[in-house]
């Protein structure tokens, strides 16, 4: 598999990604040199999943500004921001984007006293450190949440949190993926994941890929599968996540939890330290975008609902922390209650 | 809206249906000359929803027998039987398909000492009967579930459980319908229902086309629309219930019953007495159909998920009575425990 998000070239490269909504019909390798080219991505899910949007972001402020002609520090650092505010128009739901924004903007700061092409160099490695700092995270997710995976099991998952979501291998995937390295023999069956069909264009395409036993089934199904004892775990990764525990991720992800819970499944949140925004108390405070009603009625190319029909199609949904057995960290794995050790092992890691 | 199913002429006669594989786009209405005709508008979904099934499956019957040279009441029968059996495997979950052809044959059994012309007129008028008898039945199912359902509430309703599953009216809809005509303003919450979108592609075409304020969600989204509190009540229809009151219907009702329940939700099943089935002692005897991998994989004329994957696509699930609130029916609505209402008020419905 190519990478899912890669810088190409020095100083004056770009950014080069799978086109996501191409997949799985065609592996279409995209190249954006403008930032809008990267906004635009974002925004039409072609790269998506949280981390590979903060990598994204990083990397899209380096397209807003390698060509700055700024001469002073001030007005240079405006540019950063001026990209940084845009980038940050194109999801509003997901923390790693801000994280990322923050991070790039953290950096220009810090740098007052070089000359701007070394801003623009250092902000360079900056964006490719978030990306390299993305794998090594979702390689320790897999290595934490594999054991919580016994061989013979199945896993039930929602949406794409794999490899294309992450700078490489992913996060609930993760915990699959190297579960499945391990040599444990699993069963996976992966939600479709309406409307953009993640799950079904995505996640079995990775799974396929990597050789693990997969199965595809609409989301409506996931309950009979689990009153059929088909599944023994729900994995899912996360957008965002507040101090409390308490998990946006993927519109059905709630769902999931409430019938794992009713079917005395353990469900499992697996997300790397950037997805905590520890600035929200719960996940009432979390903004959920809402998507396009296209994608509901027309969604496949073809109309499949009366013109004018109204939709509400919110793009997320919050899972209180009470229905998450564990969330899977690349600081191991954290179990209820939930608030103090968020505070102090991710507090700790996110300073 | 035209008929979602009639008998057009006399003996001579043929079934004319709405082909509902083709709407919201189209309105297209066939013409089935032939039993062949009828059983495959039943498989492919032309005509679904279990009452008009039977209806379907009733003057299926008198298609296949209507130009029998047979010169015998035993030859003649044996045509009849003939018929029953073959359409009997259109499909195997809907009781009202058994249970319409049951009625004919009973008919046919008891019309030994007739001609056979006259035979064949007493079939159609039996197969015209069943038609009639369910648009009444459907209306009395309306008038006992409307007034469980109160002004300015929000209704989530699954699949499509209206006058195009029926004769006329519908079940579900039928009391969403009802409590509309009486004046009560009610904001219904359609979940498009996958794989095959009834909820898209008919239930908000109905809702929209009697006038009743109608939004298109995916099945996803039910347990946020609970949560955001935009829902009062639940109502669905039913394929087969169990004597216990175990409800089998289209895949998802089982989840839903479930969200339901955890958001304190009265979740409403609506039937006919003929949707019970009092042979079948819990949901664990019902047989459940699987659907084609395509209807997943790439059920709207485009491929969305890759080549060879697998799926698991059973297209009803069993929701275990203790999750319904009450049963609809044209008998008046019934409340738990069901065996033994069910046993009194159903049973001698069906004698």
């Amino acid at each position: 598999m190519p990478a899912t998000i890669e810088w190409a070239g020095g100083i004056g490269g770009h950014v080069r990604m799978i086109d996501q909504t191409k997949l799985p019909t065609e592996l279409e390798i995209i190249d954006c040199k403008t930032i809008e080219e990267i906004w635009d991505a974002i925004k039409q899910l072609k790269v998506r999943g949280a981390p590979a949007i903060g990598i994204a972001a990083g990397m899209g402020v380096v397209v807003g500004i390698k060509d700055s002609a700024a001469q002073d520090f001030e007005s240079f650092e405006k540019e950063v921001h001026r990209a940084s505010d845009y980038l940050a128009t194109s999801r509003p739901t997901a923390v790693n984007l801000f994280w990322a924004l923050e991070r790039m903007k953290r950096v220009a700061a810090a740098s007052s006293e070089l000359q701007i092409p070394e801003i623009k160099e250092r902000l360079l490695k900056e964006a490719i450190d978030i990306l390299e700092e993305d794998k090594r995270l979702c390689r320790r997710i897999g290595e934490a949440g594999a054991a919580l995976l016994a061989d013979g099991q199945g896993v039930l998952t929602h949406c794409n949190a794999g490899g294309l979501a992450t700078g490489e291998y992913g996060t609930a995937l993760a915990v699959i993926f190297m579960a499945h390295e391990q040599g444990k023999k699993l069963k996976v069956y992966a939600d479709e994941t309406r409307p953009l069909l993640q799950g079904a264009r995505l996640t079995s395409w990775e799974l396929m890929q990597a050789g693990v036993d997969c199965t595809l089934i609409c989301d409506s199904a996931a309950a009979e599968v689990m009153k059929e004892g088909r599944v023994q775990a729900v994995v899912v990764g996360a957008d965002r996540i507040a101090a409390n525990g308490d998990v946006a991720n993927k519109i059905g992800t709630y769902m999931l939890s409430i019938l794992a819970k009713e079917h005395d499944i353990p469900f499992y949140v697996a997300a790397p330290h950037s997805t905590f925004d520890l600035n929200i108390a719960s996940g009432d405070d979390i903004p959920i975008e809402e998507r396009p009603s296209e994608e509901i009625t027309e969604g496949f190319g073809r109309r499949t609902a009366p013109e004018g029909v109204k939709t509400y199609s919110p793009a997320f949904d919050v899972t209180p922390a009470k229905y998450i057995k564990a969330i899977i960290t690349d600081r191991g794995v954290l179990y209820p209650p939930y608030e103090e050790k968020i505070r102090r092992v991710i507090g700790a890691a996110q300073e």
